[in-house]
């Protein structure tokens, strides 16, 4: 079955202590239709400015995402500049351009409102919402969030969550919203706030999912050399969704290894600037570090 | 078979930011002695004053902890206090009293010197080359340290090494000593110093394995409460030492699920103060939450 991703997508200029590589293809929902296109159709929803390179409407194509939901308009693409320390989980915005995305307020195409599987990459709730509101009895729902979301529209946030099945974000975004240090109680209170699946993301210890059928801690893929974290949470829950489309049964029996898959995702996406190393990623490379992950937590 | 254990036996007054508990019984030999117990007889090599509490000893023996090779000396037991921040990841010690540990310099009765496994806990590499300079042919020797050693005794350190056949650190120790950040990275330069078998301790974390059987990616239990995080990372590898002492097989065979019994006996020791929870708990207790990390695991 298909995935619809509503997201942002954008040009990322990428500082790290080694190296500096500007424009890049980037933005949530880059990210996340890339990963997901690895196991499933994915229709994109975004925007972007007449600025925006052919050779990456190409890159689109190639991994047969369904571009009919994304908008070329006058204008410029979304901009953004970060740069990252030795320690690659500090990192600072340079700048953010909204350009084109300011006005962004996606209609969709008749064919994308009956699309069984929803992920809601990061972007406005605000937005989220607009997005949720077009879809027609979908399957299963994920979003995903930032700390600037929490800072500026908590309200349009806490307004969404009931209306997930799955909510996904990260350990210090979770200890933000429910003021709670300890994961497994944030756990709790997340649940709370509507959704039944969250995943609460570790970086680079892993993450862990608490679901009707339980707890499951997923570990990350072990990784020598980090070039480029950018999107890797993206990819997580961008790889998570498309594995899960692909899937025959219900979601408790295949969230788990959906969620190994999206690490595994994520881990190629670490290993280049922007989606350099992820687009030259085959489902085989895929399938050989799943293969491993089962043989390093096997006891 | 059996373990010998020498590390500190140490009171240990801790605060913690809602309690505070003075004179606990402490010392990595102490937690890790008892969390050894739980699977094999123990040796414990250690000192203490003659302030030592007798209920303390009694403690000792409740565990079927041989004390032959504990020596109670005129004089005061190393005191340690310390308090911890609310992100219990962050301690500061307030003071460090040697007392009768300033001299120790042991002698290993003669019926000590043969135990197959050895654990040299958390304490001076020095003393740690000093008792396994008295062992005949150990089968498996593992030794853990912190940072003060690498600030300190980094020669002895360096010395011990190569005489492991496995090494116990945190992700912070591992970084100090390697000047790595990457934990994958930081694992195949210890193994250069020597041990063939190389653990990262990354707290609620869990832990990483290098082996040469490959890498193994060990659970942590899943807590809700932290009450005092004191002598978590010596039970841990009390309990793996303890539970490998009582298995059949190559240490390859067994290793993975040592470490697994290893961080489940430290999750008790997490809930109480020093070894308050951890003396309560039962060999059933901790099968119970080894099936739960079973579960918690599989995909």
């Amino acid at each position: 079955m298909s995935v619809l991703i509503v997201g942002s997508t954008a040009l990322d200029s990428i500082k790290t202590p080694t190296k500096e590589n500007p424009r890049l293809l980037g933005g949530s929902a880059s990210h996340a239709a890339v990963a997901a296109s690895f196991f499933s159709p994915v229709q994109l929803i975004g925007v972007v400015g007449e600025d925006f390179p052919k050779k990456y409407l190409e890159l689109y194509r190639k991994h047969k995402i369904d571009l009919a939901g994304l908008q070329i308009l006058p204008g410029k693409t979304f901009h953004w500049s970060g740069e990252y320390e030795v320690n690659m989980n500090n990192r600072r915005t340079l700048a953010t351009e909204l350009g084109v995305f300011e006005t962004f307020n996606p209609t969709l195409p008749k064919s994308h409102q009956s699309t069984p599987y929803v992920l809601l990459a990061n972007i406005a709730p605000a937005l989220q919402l607009h997005v949720l509101d077009q879809m027609k009895k979908p399957k299963f729902v994920v979003a995903d969030t930032m700390d600037l979301w929490l800072n500026i529209a908590l309200k349009d946030l806490i307004k969404l969550l009931p209306r997930l099945d799955g909510f996904v974000l990260n350990d210090s975004e979770a200890q933000q919203l429910t003021q709670e240090d300890n994961v497994f109680k944030a756990l709790k209170k997340l649940h709370k706030m509507g959704p039944k699946y969250v995943i609460i993301k570790k970086g680079s210890h892993g993450s862990v999912l608490s679901s009707p059928k339980g707890l499951f801690i997923c570990p990350a893929y072990p990784l020598n050399t980090v070039e480029d974290p950018t999107g890797a949470g993206d990819s997580f829950v961008g790889g998570l969704m498309g594995y899960l489309a692909q899937t025959k049964g219900s979601v408790d029996a295949n969230i788990r290894r959906a969620m190994v898959y999206g690490s595994v995702t994520a881990s190629f996406c670490c290993e280049g600037f922007g989606l350099n190393r992820t687009t030259k990623t085959t489902r085989a490379d895929i399938e050989k570090r799943v293969k491993e992950l089962e043989k390093f937590t096997k006891f």
